[in-house]
């Protein structure tokens, strides 16, 4: 392994790219990618201020994280369970941490991300009987999902010493509801959109109440972005990354597909798809971000994959070592045809699983890159979350979109509002919407 | 609403199709599908060994039905959980019903899905101390993630009097083992593939463990068969949200979204994804099917729908009605703005919030139908599967695959064979893989 990596628990394999992606395209990003380079550490691009997830360990102050700290070890000395009530960006990377590493990841649990009724009945019936706290995460506090399950689930927990809201530092509906309410606060970045916003507050604080060592994990985030501060994409793989995708897409590769083998990196597969496709999908442009849970989906996706339509590629994220020691038993009974894997680790026949999807895939007209993980603990996950990040703002700077907005999730709302008759939103139509048709 | 869907719970909304899609063109489908609809009724089509699933109520016999059904209760009665073995259409139909209608799907739990010792060896402690009943479900008995689980999972059924073989009525590795143990078996029927299995024994002993009512997904199956039997587009919904889907692939449209705003719907969603993917999957052909969950996921890939590339198309699967009463509470301090909802179902907000969402999206250039279903019970979803069957069929008969075939799956396993050195599968080579680099 080149030294330049040595301290960085990620490698990329990108051996299967070829012959779609040559390192001579690569390299041809290389000019670009070091202009963007010096344009986003000098703060000379669009959206430029919401670049505060770059110093990872500069997000909260060292008073603010220990009293964050603090307050996670509490409500878990005095709970059995935290309700996060957020939606998008204030609740996603969170889970995504939290599904990946935590013991229990059932110690935690969501609402505020739906309007489901039949989900919030459901919820408030497992919820009973439990000694509950609650962490409300939104900027304004008006959102409009995260509200109405703020107010219907707010009175589950057993004192507004068990609520917490990570809100805007100065104003907003959420912060004056917790100063009348006496809620403790912390902060939700100005400087850090949504997306962005996991090794904030926003993400630390249930991680941090689900057990995780939030330290190592920003520090792994911390020493990613001190080792992909090359501004060249064959060396550093955070920008190999973003060239990579940039030449697929330019080649009418439409779809990537973020594949891994763990159940648990679900969840960073859905933060992942928020982070591409909010930052770049603008102005008619970006590759659709798509995922699959392996083996799970080569049985259910993998038929498409292998032979349908020739406009995907795919994106393996793969841990290497670490995993739980689970031998397959043996069986004097021999009818199943498993006796040559009998006393084999689990994890070695997943990673075979892996090896041969890959080529797979690749003989079957699907170029495919993987990205290694040395292991998957917090230290690790930090360094993934930073190199996804700043592969995606390099990702959409490439394709000339300001990759910190995201000015078409205001369209629902817009039209919901009108329809809900909310206050400033009347609309002077008799009706927003076609009547109903059977067909046409 | 026309007479000739009066009895089907479902309803097609596609005003927001237009201008994309009109009913010239709908129509210009008519006579090849007219064709198609005559070759599946005679059997005169590719994949004819495969249609048994188009009688629903002649899928199991009265006999067998009423077995199956004792059996679940048995189980039921003398077990907390039921562990289901399995991978692919031998259990995601299952899981999609049980998600979507049981009272408490967490009583039934999978393995055999994937190859993850962290998933094994989680569920493993979580099934510590309970009653468990197992449902090994594989035609072969041999397919690898399956057997690996059966082997380090069986042993947590009390006894053999606890583990059910849904397998081939007359041979095969998991028939024999059956046999030896002395499992109580049901039947993987030989005229009904994978994915199209979910209301033969496969699906329906684990969705009767849950405690849905089987007889009632059936009959709404049956009923939808009958009233679905029409051979033009125009009149018979499923035809047509065939016909629809043919002309938007034609048109260039390379995904289509099935976008639900029940997260409980989450597993159709991936039930769907196998029974299209796989079906037409082929040739370097067909719609890359994707879901997303509303209104989660208005939050992160919402952006990327309403302004990225315009290759998208949505389906909405909608619940009507039916829904459990949950009030939005009023509260004095209106500070989160939500004063103007108070009062209201949140189910009414949903309805609207879907409503704006595919206004907006429509706007936005993508395309969209709703799949409106009355309520959701087990007549309606029963109705929905077999919906959605037929018209999988006709589509992939349209674009020309043999839409009951899944060549593609064997790619990787071949591959992973060699790797792990599977008796009849080594290889000459030295090594399958070419050598690991970092980069190129």
């Amino acid at each position: 392994m080149p030294n330049q990596f040595n301290k960085l628990p990620i490698v990329i394999d990108a051996s299967y790219l070829k012959p779609n992606v040559t390192s001579d395209m690569i390299a041809s990003r290389k000019e670009k990618i070091s202009q963007i380079d010096g344009q986003l550490r000098s703060g000379n691009h669009p959206g430029s201020d919401f670049t505060g997830w770059m110093k990872p360990d500069q997000i909260l102050s060292a008073d603010e994280m220990s009293r964050l700290k603090a307050t996670a070890k509490r409500l878990r000395d005095e709970t059995d369970v935290l309700l996060v009530i957020g939606i998008g960006g204030s609740y996603l990377g969170a889970r995504a941490v939290i599904e990946a590493l935590a013991d229990d990841p059932d110690k935690v649990v969501y609402a505020g991300h739906n309007i489901s009724a039949h989900y919030m009945t459901r919820l408030k019936k497992q919820l009973a009987g439990k000694r509950v706290a609650i962490n409300v995460i939104s900027k304004s506090g008006t959102t409009t999902e995260p509200a109405i399950a703020s107010r219907i689930m707010r009175k589950l927990a057993a004192s507004s010493k068990h609520i917490v809201a990570t809100t805007d530092s100065k104003k907003g509906a959420l912060l004056q509801l917790a100063k009348t309410e006496g809620y403790e606060t912390f902060v939700v970045p100005d400087n850090i959109g949504g997306r962005y916003s996991v090794l904030s507050a926003v993400g630390l604080l249930p991680v941090a109440y689900a057990g995780v060592d939030i330290d190592a994990l920003v520090s792994g985030a911390a020493k990613c972005a001190g080792l992909c501060s090359n501004a060249d994409p064959i060396s550093n793989p955070a920008y190999f990354y973003a060239a990579a995708r940039n030449v697929l897409y330019h080649q009418g590769f439409s779809i990537e597909m973020l594949a891994s083998f763990e159940p648990r990196l679900h969840f960073m597969a859905e933060w992942w798809k928020q982070l591409y496709g909010e930052s770049e999908g603008k102005e008619n442009m970006a590759i659709f971000p798509a995922s699959v849970d392996f083996t799970t989906d080569l049985h259910s996706m993998g038929q498409y994959i292998q032979e349908g339509r020739r406009i995907l590629a795919e994106t393996f994220l793969i841990i290497d070592g670490g995993e739980p020691s689970l031998k397959i038993p043996t069986d004097a009974d021999d009818s199943d045809g498993l006796g040559y894997l009998a006393g084999k680790e689990v994890s070695y026949v997943n990673s075979k699983a892996y090896e041969a999807t890959a080529k797979a895939h690749r003989d079957g007209g699907v170029p495919n890159m993987t990205i290694h993980l040395e292991k998957l603990d917090a230290y690790s996950l930090g360094a993934l979350i930073y190199f996804f990040e700043i592969a995606c703002a390099v990702g959409g700077l490439m394709l000339g979109v300001n990759p910190f907005d995201q000015p078409g999730v205001e369209a629902y709302k817009k039209e919901m509002f009108k329809l809900l008759g909310k206050p400033g939103f009347e609309s002077a139509e008799d009706q927003c919407l076609e009547p109903k048709f059977v067909h046409f």
